[in-house]
């Protein structure tokens, strides 16, 4: 095979899949969620978490008013509802109401953890930084919340068990394959 | 279900699986390569691209001093290299040599492209920042190199054709399903 070669990135879809989120905050009073699934990990020790949210999003405004925010991560089961809260704003009217989606209590923050991810991050905003058309969003996460049924003892997901709804790009959702797990230790690879 | 609730994260796998990257850069008459699985899309227009990076890792000494880097996406069939990569330090003698690993040429920049990557982007470097154990590594994508074959139109991965190395976490690995892929329009589902 011969790659193609391109300045730019044509449609960006080539990092995909994703798993796809949703990021919750509390402020002013209200309530929001949003669809993300531009979020990575950034820090163990403290665990630190960053999302990328577009300043046209209501969830940004409000992030920055609460400074804390949620990222829960959903099942496949819950697709349709990352579509629904990606497709929708919180400028228009509630959409935990409109979405009829049920809350459970946050331990450290006010942010509205879901009863359907199997887990979710409670983050604290640390710094925020625009680059591009994006903002850059960082929390230390102050609290966990997960279903501990649906993971291994080492906290890993017990795909038998839960189906993360993975983003493709283009509107598109997979899940990850169940029987193709392999166990391949950087330790004895790096001994190559 | 109910939830467990803990302050912390514990042993941060939750926000796995993640597509498993290898990192690469060329600086001081140098290659270098590293296995990074925390690695996020931040901007459209222009493309960034963020990585977290340890400070006790050569290519972050390397990517300082380069001001560029590569970010390669890898199938399962390179699972292997990436957890040799990820095992081992540039310190100790060259992996390209070492590992076997086969270059293709740049288009903007010095960064190895690897041939048996699916995908890679040539970034420059905008930004990098400290944040708890690990530094947030920000870049321009100068340049993208992809199979065409193995994506569809919109530059979607064909999952018939390529499986992307997803990292579970607990050096686990597994790939994206086939045959589970669903078409959710959020302009759609934000009108429910």
């Amino acid at each position: 095979m011969a790659k193609v070669s391109m300045a730019g990135v044509g449609e960006f879809c080539h990092h995909y899949p994703r798993v796809a989120t949703i990021v919750t905050v509390h402020a002013k009073g209200k309530d929001n969620a949003m669809a993300a699934a531009w979020h990575s990990a950034i820090s163990i020790n403290p665990p630190i978490y960053g999302v990328s949210i577009s300043p046209r999003r209501f969830t940004l405004e409000l992030i920055l008013e609460a400074k804390e925010f949620g990222v829960n991560f959903m099942p496949t089961e819950q697709a349709e509802l990352i579509a629904s809260v990606g497709g929708s704003s919180g400028r228009e009217g509630d959409k935990f109401q409109r979405f009829g989606i049920v809350k459970e209590k946050p331990l450290k923050t006010s942010v509205p953890i879901l009863k359907d991810a199997y887990a979710c991050y409670e983050c604290r905003l640390m710094d925020h930084k625009t680059y591009g058309d994006h903002v850059w969003v960082v929390g230390e996460i102050l609290a966990s919340h997960f279903e501990k049924e649906l993971f291994t003892g080492k906290q890993v997901l017990n795909l038998e068990r839960v189906s993360p709804a993975l983003y493709l790009g283009a509107e598109l959702y997979t899940i990850p394959a169940k029987d193709t797990i392999r166990h391949l230790d950087r330790k004895v690879y790096g001994k190559r």
